[in-house]
This record gives structure tokens, sequence and C-alpha cells, in this order.
């Protein structure tokens, strides 16, 4: 499944928080995996918010006396201020200022910003190019509109042997950038198409594309009790395509199952990665992690939003992302969800001193040599600390060895009647 | 206020645990703030102690042959050992010299000594004058009285609108040395009349003015069941004069009110400091925590007793302390109490998601800017955090900017109805 | 006591988890100190063990076509198998070489190998000598019975005050092995001695000296209750004998008395040391601390099994041990039986503010000096820290000096009515 190919299907369409670019975008991805599309019509409330107006967008521009487009949304859907209200007028250069957006210091760059929650107006310019603004007046057109309607959002849903559910959740209502936020729903249906030809998965999976922030709220509005009730363990999937090292910020709690299994696949892959605390700076665990809810919800990023420089501009492009670097995040997210499919509470049926593993081929029957295998170490360990206070993750990261990779040895002891799943 | 004007004053009296030296101390700091001065009777019980006997001195010297006086309490009070009894007698040259103390390695240095619960008498010398005491026969005066009298308190008091206490206490009986002990009731005195200034305190406040052990002894016996139940800080005011970085002792139980407002004070003061645990080598925190009583009580102080080469010695004079030094603790202990002041835990009265601050004005309406301001930031952390378990202290330090600079945010989410202050 | 001596009769002996070797070592210790033997029938089942056939071994040997002992036991006692089943029988070289075991990577090694639980023969060689094996056929003569026997225990107690137990666990199956076997039976033995020799011992003191593992596993069938009930304090004493550093490994609870007091004794003996936590790679910690037991038992080793390439082949022998390293194990065992021993929780009985100690003439009568003593301070700490929370190895950490040290000033304060044992 080649990602970068449903990337440049992806990366033209303007989205928003509302509008047909969520819709477009959420039937591209629907080819790979089942996404159940659910449209909320404005003015629903949801706790202290409530879905805006839809919005949507045909072009945009502004002409100079020459009625050259001087701006142009045809050029890149950065260029307008998202959520803009439709305008159609003669202004002065100077008024034309104060509608447009420029990052001085990065001056090859459009910036991104939005106007959600204020009608307002606005374009979005590189700095190096204000200067060519010079005459005294300019015809600006936003061909938009701002009407009720609905806002979209996405949902794919896997049932395991478990009421209990994982959940990864992405968003996608931003216009074309690349590793914020593409990446995200690519990393997504990527984990998602995976687990849809696994079989026996123990844990139920949700997955989540909506707008971030409102679409959220919502989806929490009607699904947060279930969550509370049900969740045992979820992550945000967002800036996960560039080449850098993995970032895994924990839960608000700081070490539910989520961060456990996620610390503990990170540990044990060999790859450089940092960890950093939950704060209410960041994405949609802002919402998870509300005092209200406070859900075991982390976010295993690459390098995170605000922290590389492309952010939020037209920089954050296709030459960010690689096909690999998506691969290995859609990779660390399955060691994470093997981990939380491996993890359990066994209990040693024969705790006083240990069992002849000898007597059950399970040891090798020449004594003496300089140290035991990693095997044997398994197995050691797992009858060790099996007595109800430490899990496979902990048994696991004592040895600094993969959850997952116990499999062989959890099946024999159990299969020899030395271990027993605790119920 | 000029404290160093207040030192030239304080600095040639001859105090001790009792007498008028005390008195006149009081005297002096009782024109910059009101000080109520309590005298308890000699003999007075007080726990395992009593009152002592009162010592007041007039004249102390040793006469050579030539009737010369060799070693002159009219000198230096550090010249005679504190609380000598009265002697007046000819002595040979062995018998002076055992009543003679020196400091070998510090040969310029008269070192301070006392002889409070043993009678006895005895005379401190620079060492390298030791040299010069060549005749065999000297004549000994000592124009000191011991006798029934009382012990001088003195204490201030600003009542705020709660019960609960914070408490600054210093102590009054060291003679002519500098930073142990005048910066101690300086600073504190500096302290009280800013806190005289203020409105809408919210804590009371206690100014303690002892004499050392004995004094803070005395205090406990009568307000030490009052203390337990209504102290919500204290700390122990000593060694704040000179130009070290700030030492900021813990409580015995080590992460109280007391300590945590301190270490907030100073980790977001920029200033260096260092943390130290309590222990039982100290000052009048080692009555404040005594098992029995285990108050928060700690101890802001620059270089500590101890710890620097002066103290306890002549050298301990004017040229360690200076203005700048001495109102930097000042402001350091008033950071404190602005911290004890702010410090409070509130309830997100809106917990599931965030609650939209951009419809309160409380929030930029042009979403995308790369990252958020101090002030949204500060507005977000309070309400990700305000689930009860968090006070403001915790919320700050993860901020790391001062609790009280978050007063503006508090008042605009009290009054949107979105905070609440736990009651 | 000359451990060296000892060592030289101990070494030749070819000792096996059961059989005469086990019998002759006990023997030849229990000219120093009373060591109780205890036979127990093949078939004995304790839990999911039963004691073996026993095991004794005349000669072993492969003759070339020369009739030249090519393999000779009676050169290395670990030539051979451990555990061999009786063999007389001519072999082609391509069988011999199926049953002959060296170690590529140490050339002038002869491995230590066993086949205890499965029938088997071999032989061991040191991997240079390999080529020398270069005719068709040898005679393979290995003269040993593997008969229905018992197996030998040895086990010492000294009753103390008190039924709570401290045990020194040691193993003697290992044949001519020096560190790793013969430093541990001989320093156990050092520090049996010594504490036979003692007046007034608080705890009592058992020591075991059993093959490894199965050994241990039957003293525990018998006596696991009861150590439950009554260990205080338990170790394994193995690799003991060599000249690097001390380790100590923690009990798998990690945080028993018996770690306190090793830890303790490590940090003020100024020896340089190593901590590791426990894991079931070890020696018979594994049966002690297996989950239904999970006993106060850990290990003072200096440099542990499997850590030094020596273990476990020919040149573990007597140039890996001194007299000085042995005797310096024995010391630091019994700085950590000292620290068990005075290790208790006292009252402070004038909890409130100190108790004036100079009317009681427990504290200089001249104040003022830079800095109290150490026995100042070791009363003050006493009194400071006698709340019930800590006990005496708590507050001498934190003057980090040996809790056996207190002894004078708890005399001192018990007297004086300061303090009370708690009870």
């Amino acid at each position: 499944m080649q990602l970068m190919n449903t990337f440049d299907r992806l990366f033209p369409i303007t989205r928003s928080i509302t509008g047909n670019g969520v819709r477009e975008t959420l039937k591209i991805l629907g080819e790979l995996v089942p996404i159940e599309q659910t449209e909320t019509p404005t003015g629903t409330a949801c706790f202290d918010w409530s879905v805006p107006r839809e919005w949507n967008i045909r072009d945009a521009y502004v002409l100079d006396r020459n009625g050259r487009r001087v701006i142009d949304f045809r050029q890149s859907n950065l260029h307008v201020v998202n959520y803009s209200v439709p305008i159609r007028k003669k202004v002065s250069r100077a008024e034309l200022l104060e509608h447009v957006y420029t990052i001085p210091e990065m001056p090859e760059a459009i910036p991104y910003r939005t106007s959600y929650y204020k009608e307002s107006w606005g374009f979005c310019l590189q700095h190096k190019r204000l200067a060519e603004l010079k005459d005294d007046q300019y015809d600006v057109v936003i061909d938009s509109t701002l009407e009720n309607g609905t806002l979209t959002s996405g949902e794919g849903f896997i049932q395991g042997a478990s009421e209990r559910e994982v959940l990864l959740s992405t968003y996608v209502c931003h216009p074309s950038m690349a590793n914020n936020e593409l990446s995200g729903p690519l990393v997504t249906t990527a984990v998602y198409k995976e687990l849809l030809s696994r079989k026996n998965l123990r844990y139920s999976y949700r997955f989540l594309y909506v707008p971030e922030t409102i679409g959220t709220i919502l989806f929490l509005s009607r699904k947060g009790e279930h969550l509370k009730k049900n969740l045992a363990a979820g992550y945000v999937v967002t800036c996960v395509g560039n080449k850098s090292e993995f970032t895994y910020k924990r839960s608000r709690q700081g070490n539910t199952l989520a961060d456990r299994a996620a610390v503990h696949a990170l540990a044990t892959s060999g790859s450089p990665h940092s960890l950093i605390d939950w704060n209410p700076d960041g994405s949609d665990e802002r919402q998870y992690c509300s005092p209200g809810f406070d859900l075991p919800v982390g976010s295993l990023m690459r390098i995170p939003y605000m922290k590389y420089p492309e952010y939020h501009t037209s920089l954050d492009n296709r030459s960010l992302l690689s096909e690999e670097s998506l691969q290995e995040s859609v990779s660390m997210y399955l060691r994470i969800i093997d981990t939380l499919e491996a993890n359990d509470v066994f209990i040693n049926q024969q705790p006083h001193c240990e069992p002849q593993l000898s007597k059950r081929g399970l040891y090798p029957t020449l004594g003496g040599a300089q140290s035991s295998s990693e095997i044997v170490q398994k197995l050691m360990y797992l009858l060790a600390y099996s007595d109800g206070q430490y899990d496979l993750i902990d048994i696991a990261n004592k040895l600094k060895l993969p959850a997952a990779s116990f499999r062989p040895q959890i099946e024999q002891l159990l299969q020899a009647g030395l271990l027993a799943r605790q119920t």
C-alpha cells in the first residue's frame, strides 16, 4: 500500500472544519477502508460549543489595477484565510494590507490562518511578495459560502473479542499541508487496513477522522461516557510523516495502559525517541484528557506540532514526507497494538520454588553453561513475576524484550498448567 | 527604608538571651514596626527547660602589671564569654589562659562563646594576640550581673482575612555579629513593614523576635498548640545579609506548603539557589520541627550558619553585608508570601472538553499561529489541571511561571464562571 | 582462622548434588562449627521436584589406541560431566566427540557441565586439546554409580533472644571450583564461628549448607512456612572470594530489612560497591524469592556468577581467591549482622522542642563553636527522628554513619528517659 499515492490525491483538496473538502477526503480514504460518514447539522450543541455554519469556497483572488491576480487561491488554497466570509469589493492598498498575513521571518512561506468563530476575511502571502503590492487600489474577491449545513465526521470500527476499545483519532480539516495533517489520516488508514486483515483481535478498534477540536468535542459529546467505560487505550495520530525520531506525549494521567504500551513499544524498538508529559498545548488530546474525561489517550508523533519550522505554513509540503517515514510510523503504531494485544496478567500456579522445567522439556538438560538463553530467561521471568502484581509489559520491560515476543513461552507455560491467565 | 542605617544602630549593642541588649534592640526595631514586648520571669518552666537568670554587663577587662587593658570589653563585646559570672581577682598567667578562647586557624578573629547554662567566666581573643600575654599575673574584672529577672520576647501580628497564619521567626540574642544574626531581624522587619502597607491579606502574619532556642521554646510552650492548628507556613529568618546565593532548608516533613511556596518562588525567580533537607543541626527550626510539633517551618537563608568561615566570630561584621543583599532577601521572602497569598485550589466548572474561550473574548480569534501566547497558556493550564488534585503552585510549576502572575487569568475565568474556588 | 587452609582440603573433593563429596565437605567444615547432617531418601517429593538418585564416581577416562588416558578424571574431576551414568565401551571418534564439551573461546579452560535430570554421559576438555583426538576409536570408561540413596543437607543454628531469624544460605555441590562455590561455605563458616563467640545475640541465626536448587527446594518444603513467619533477613552467600568490589543483589521485594541492612552496611563501609535488583537469573535466591515465598533474602557477592570469565570452568581456581578477600567478605557480612542487631525503632519521650541535654551532661556547656561534634549530632538526630516513622538505619543513613556506632548514644538517651524502645 503506497501511502504517497493516496497523499498525492488528498494534498490538493481544500479542507476545513466543515464543507466538501472533508467529504471528498473521507471518500478517497474510504476506498481503502470502510469509513462511515455522519453529518451533523449546524447549531447542534456539544458541551460548551455548537456546530458552526458550513463553509465552502470555489475561488478567491486579489486583482491589481491591471487585472492581474496578485494573490490567487488557485495557486495555493493557503492564500485565503480559512473560513473567510464571501466578499467582492474594491479596497485601498491600506485596507487590503489589514487583511493580509505574512511571516516576516519566513519570507518564502505562506502562513496558514483560520477564522472559524469570528466572521472575517483575509489573505495569506509569502512575505517576500508583500513588496509587490504597490497599487493604491485592488479588487478583492472571495467566492465562498458560509451557510447552515452540516459537519462531517468519519468513523471506522473493528469488533474484537472484547468490548474494550483501542482508539486511533486523527483529523481532516487542514488544507494543503503534509506532515500536519495528512500524515495522520494516512498512517491511521494503513494501521486500520492492517488490522482488518488480522483474526482473533482481542480489543475492538475505533478509528476517528474528524475536524480537529470541534469534531472531537462533538464525538465526545456522543461517545464520551461510552469511552470512559470501555476505552483501554487511545492515541491521537498526527505529525507522523517526516524523518525525525519519534516523540510520545503521555496521557494526562501519565502512566495509563496507553502510555505503558507506547513506552514499551518504543523502548524495545531500538529507535531513538523522546517522551514528553501531557500538557494542554497540542491537538485533540486536549479534549480526550480534559478533566471531565481524563481518558487514557496519548499521542505518538515524530517531531511534534509547533516544534518544526514549517508547521502551519506552505512549507509543510510533500518534501517533508517519505513513504519510508510513513511506513515506519505505521509499524510503530502496530508495535504498540501488538503490545496491547499481548499484554495480560498471569498467575504462577506453582509459586513455591521454581517448577522443574526440565521434566517438561522446557529447560536445557545439560546444565552449567555460562548464561541461560533468552528463551529460558523468558520462562523464568514469567514464572518469577506472575504473582498478580506485574503484567506482561512489566515483565517484558525487565528483560528489555518486546511483550509480544513472549507469546510462545506463555503458550508453553499455559499448556503445562504452570501459568493461568488472571480473570 | 535603608536597612544598613538601622544595622549601624543595632550592631554595637551587647545582646544575650536575656538582659537590656534585647530590650534596646526591640525598641529600635519598634520604631519601624509595632513590636509587643513580653517579659517572662526567671524560673518559668517551658517543656524541659526553664527561663534562666537575667544577665547584664557593664564592663570587663584584663589588666597587665602596668595596668594596661590587654583584653577590653569596650573594644569588642565579643571579648567576654557571654553570660560570664561577675569576677574581680588577681590570677596567674596560667589560670588566665585556662579562661581565654582563641581560634588558632583564624588568628585575626575573636571567637564568640557563651556559657548560658553553666556558671563560668572567660575571655575571647584574637589568636595572634595570645603571645602578648607575657606577664605572670593579671587583674581580671568582669562587671556583670546574673540575677533573677526576666527574658524579653518581641512579637508582631497582622490580622488577615483568615485565622490561618504565616510565621516569620528571627532571633535577637547575639552581640556584635552581622550576618548571623542582625540580617535576620532587619529582613524580618522590612517584610513586616511592607505587609503592613498591604490591604486584603488572606493570611494572618506573625513576626517573632526572641532569643534563639530558649525564646522559641518559651514561645512554643505558649503557642505551640495554636500553631499546630493554624500555621499554614513558617520560616526562620537568618543569615540573609551576605552576597552568596540563596539556600532553602526544607521543613522536617519536607514537602509542606512552606516548602512548596519557597521552592516555587526560588525556581521562578531566576536566581541560582540550593535546596537542602531538614536536619537537627541549625537554628530554631530545630524546635518548630521537633517531633512533637513537626510544623511546616523551613528557612530561607543565603549561605547558612556554619558554612561560612566568619560564622560566630568578630569577622562576621559589617563588611559581609550590603543593602542590596538585604533587600534581595526581603524581595525573596515577599515572593514566597505572594505565592502563598495567590495559591488556591480551583475547580473547572466545564470539565468536559475545553470551554470555548473565543466566544468569551479570551482567545485570539485568528487561529493557526505558531504557538499560543503565555496568556492563553495560563488559561489553558488553569482549565486543564483544575480538577481538585492540583493547586495553583502545581499548575504554575508546569509552566515555570510565578503563581502570582496567574491572577488576571484566574479572575477572568472566575468571572466567566469557568473556574470556582474550592471551598 | 585461615580459610585458605580449609580451602586446600575442600578443593580436590568431587562434589555433586548428592553423594559422598557433600558428606566429606560437611565433615571438614564441621570441624570448625557444629553442622547437623540430614539424609533424605531418593524419591522424596518437594514441591514440583523429587530427590534424585545418589551419584558417586570412582574414576573415568578415555583411552586411545595406545592405551593412553587422553582424558582423565584423576587429573581433574571437571573432565567428566557431573552425574554421568556408568559406561564402559568402545566408541568411534565421531561418537566420542558427540559426548565431549569444550569452550572454543577459552581453549585453556575445562568447562563444568552437569546432567542431573537426564541420563547421559560425557567428558569436558580444554578446547586446545581437542585436536589431539585423532584416533578412529577410543575406550570410554566412567566408573560411576547412580542408585537409590540419599541427599545430604547440612544445617547450623544459634539460638538468640528472639525467635526471629537471620539466614545465611550457601551451597556445596560444585566439584573443584574456587570462587563459585567454595568461597561461599568458607565465608559462611567464618561468620558462623564468629557469632558462636558472641553473647546476647538478639536474632537467632541459621546456616544452611545444601546442594544448590534441589537442596534449597527441599529445605523450603520443610521450613518455608516457618521462614515466612520468622525470617527477619536472609542472604545467599556465594562468589565472595575474589578481589573485585562488592555487589549486593536485592531481594525480590527490593526494600526489605535484608536489603536495607546490606545497603547501609555497604554505604557506611567506604568500600566501592554495586547494587543490583533481584531477577530470576541467579542462585538460591530464585527459590527463596519465588512468588509463593517472596522472602526477604538477598545476596552479598563480590563479582557475581556469570559476570567473570572463569565462572563454571577449571579456571575458577585457587588463583582467583585470597585470604584477604575472603576475610573482607566475612567482615562485610558481620557489618550487616551488626546493623541488624543494632537496628530498632525508638520513641522520643520529650518530643516537644529539644530536651535540654546540657543539664544531663550530654551537651558541651560552652556554646558557639563552629559545628557540633559527631557525638552531639548522633544525640540530636536520634531525638529529632525518633517519632516511630524512622528506624535506626534510617537515622544513621542521614548522618552516613554506621547504625551500630550509635549504641553509646542510644544507651545514654534510654538511661536519661529521653528515648524508649518501641515495643
